[in-house]
């Protein structure tokens, strides 16, 4: 039984701020600093290079990749850290589209991150634009999966709305049409239970800086299936994913195994703020997690429903349809969030006018929820975003 | 006048150590950790999520990236901080093959550091195998760029002997013979003067945990020519190169300028670290620096060959052919780094026979040259080597 009293004291979240913005950065863990502060003194202070091996440096990305991976139902030793999302996603969709060589149909949708989207772009145009990237509205993506299609490329919680795709039924679908699939879960990693192993995905990819608690500009995550790990080359050939690095071969081999999707040169500082994450998740069962997260965005959707008239729910209603967000719809989005900012209610606004309210249960309860939203009606009825200074300036949270 | 007592002071070494070392990672500033603890607590703990724009996060890359192109003489505006140098050698060859769309060779050097060959390998590959990756030695480099060669990339310093190559010169040929060249500055940045802009670079990279000290696994740094950084389409398209990132367009339109290399969110950690780790080099002149370091250097070759009978000296003894490190080979190198490192003595070794020693003016003076030298003396005279202690195992430093 997860003890959310206790994971709430974890973190540090600043006096009369209710944060639901978890979802973009999560708040600091307050085991944090120390941590960092031991990493900095005695470790890159004291030790100074021999830390790479006297403090285990070069072996975080696999050995926080494993206790990560137990978050999402990896197989020991299939997922590593590193880079940033959208370096692992080019990885993952350069290794997947070698699985099956004569697809030319990588399928996504509408509904997933830009960047995603972007990276493939670029991979596909360096492969010499032979292949096509084809986007579909999020609800059509099952029936959209053919045996044209080679690699399916879906984030389970849309951004902006927190629909969730049936990651399970895409997988099985993708298979009996002889494609394979890559899971990103930017927004699922720390935010319900995933399996990546039962769910037979063939990669996956997150980030550790929303749910995971690791800090900005966290590092991501990759896990590569077994069944494919040891047959595809990496096309971005960093030395830490060769086969012996530090014996500086003149070519490439990759290393077996998960360590091939390495690159370069870890980030450790950013490295120990995620073990220090960690920490905090080693008493989490994931299930607890769910259910409270459900019942908390299930409060949050019908408080704002019976005293924000004028908001319109964004997130489908069904519990297995959403991640752990809110999302709501108004043409005064962006002015409102400002509002809300304003009065210590951090959520954040996706154009072009969605207000989102991400919900962790590590450290959010019952009562951030209702005053959040007393706060929210409050600003509604009284058109309080009605002001100049809540006008719209450019958005970069 | 670059005052060397007070750039020795800024930097914490343990008591009683040398370190020669700083060429792979630098020791820590004394005013890091402060500043990481106000990361972590007055930004990341306080301000949250919205410490992107409030604390300016979202901006460091292209900050710093000023900061860090005063020491390579870039233009304002054309250095941005990010990702891991083999990333960044990879965005510089993808950028750099589209100015010669016509050519097919890339030519390089046996001296180049592997990781760039590696990811040049990767990316040939990913083109189709259209590309030919030579190699040739590196005093051949010069006379090998033909008007077949498309790409030159080199990295200025051998990161094994120290040996310097004449980026000039090299340029001058490539752009006569109508090739581009990427200056690979792993070594340089921080550890002699650059001028990326007087020397002609078209592209430039380099890493900033060396002589530049921000830290284990901090970020690398990519230079483009205001001549080309307009016309060159990002290979990795990540949604911070965007030109509107927080638009969450559909399609990918590369920024204006330098932020187009931009790839995903930024290590802030580890920025903080450069940060940090660059306020002393706001108060250190680059020709100061060199001339030390030659200085240095020169007195360390002398000692060695006078005292250390059997060692072989691997750097050019030349001052302009050689960068900020000594090296010397010796069949039991590995072993003799080991006892050397023993005693207090931190060097590396690279194999098959090189012991590796960086010069690093700010905080290393004559007195730990000659106390180095004369424990290296100690270890040989006495075969303090032949100890079964300092057997090879596998070197990951």
């Amino acid at each position: 039984m997860t003890d959310f009293a206790w994971t709430r004291d974890q973190f540090h979240v600043p006096l009369g701020l209710i944060y639901l913005d978890g979802n973009s950065l999560g708040p600091m863990p307050k085991a944090t600093p120390a941590r960092i502060e031991r990493l900095l003194t005695e470790e890159w202070g004291e030790r100074l290079v021999t830390g790479w091996n006297a403090c285990g440096w070069m072996d975080m990305p696999r050995r926080l990749g494993d206790r990560l991976g137990r978050l999402i139902g990896a197989e020991h030793g299939h997922v590593v850290i590193g880079d940033t999302l959208s370096i692992k996603v080019f990885q993952a969709l350069s290794a997947a589209l070698q699985i099956v060589p004569e697809r030319r149909t990588i399928l996504s949708d509408r509904g997933n991150f830009p960047s995603d989207l972007y990276m493939a772009e670029g991979l596909i145009h360096l492969l010499g634009d032979r292949h096509d990237l084809r986007l579909v509205p999020p609800h059509d993506l099952e029936d959209a999966i053919t045996e044209e299609v080679g690699v399916v490329l879906v984030t389970e919680i849309d951004y902006r709305t927190g629909r969730r795709h049936n990651l399970k039924a895409l997988t099985r679908k993708a298979h009996d049409m002889g494609a394979v699939v890559i899971w990103d879960l930017a927004h699922s990693a720390g935010a319900l239970p995933v399996d990546v192993a039962a769910g037979g995905a063939d990669f996956a990819v997150g980030c550790t800086y929303k749910y995971i608690n690791a800090g900005p500009g966290a590092p991501a995550f990759i896990y590569v299936s077994p069944e494919h790990i040891d047959h595809v080359e990496p096309a971005l050939c960093g030395w830490l994913g060769h086969d012996k690095p530090f014996s500086f071969e003149p070519g490439y081999r990759p290393a077996t195994g998960i360590e091939r999707m390495r690159v370069g040169t870890p980030p450790v500082l950013q490295m120990a703020a995620l073990d220090a994450a960690l920490d905090v998740w080693d008493r989490v069962d994931m299930a607890d997690l769910r259910k409270r997260s459900l019942d908390l965005g299930g409060l949050m959707i019908e408080e704002i429903e019976t005293h924000c008239p004028g908001l319109k729910l964004a997130t489908p209603r069904e519990n297995e349809s959403r991640g752990s967000q809110v999302s709501f719809r108004s043409e005064h989005g962006y002015a409102i969030m400002q509002a809300l900012i304003d009065l210590g209610v951090i959520g954040d606004f996706r154009a072009p006018d969605i207000l989102r309210f991400g919900i962790t249960p590590l450290y959010i309860g019952e009562a951030e929820i209702r005053e959040a939203v007393e706060v929210l009606a409050r600003i509604l009825r009284g058109a309080l975003w009605d002001h100049p200074k809540y006008h719209r300036r450019k958005s970069v949270t």
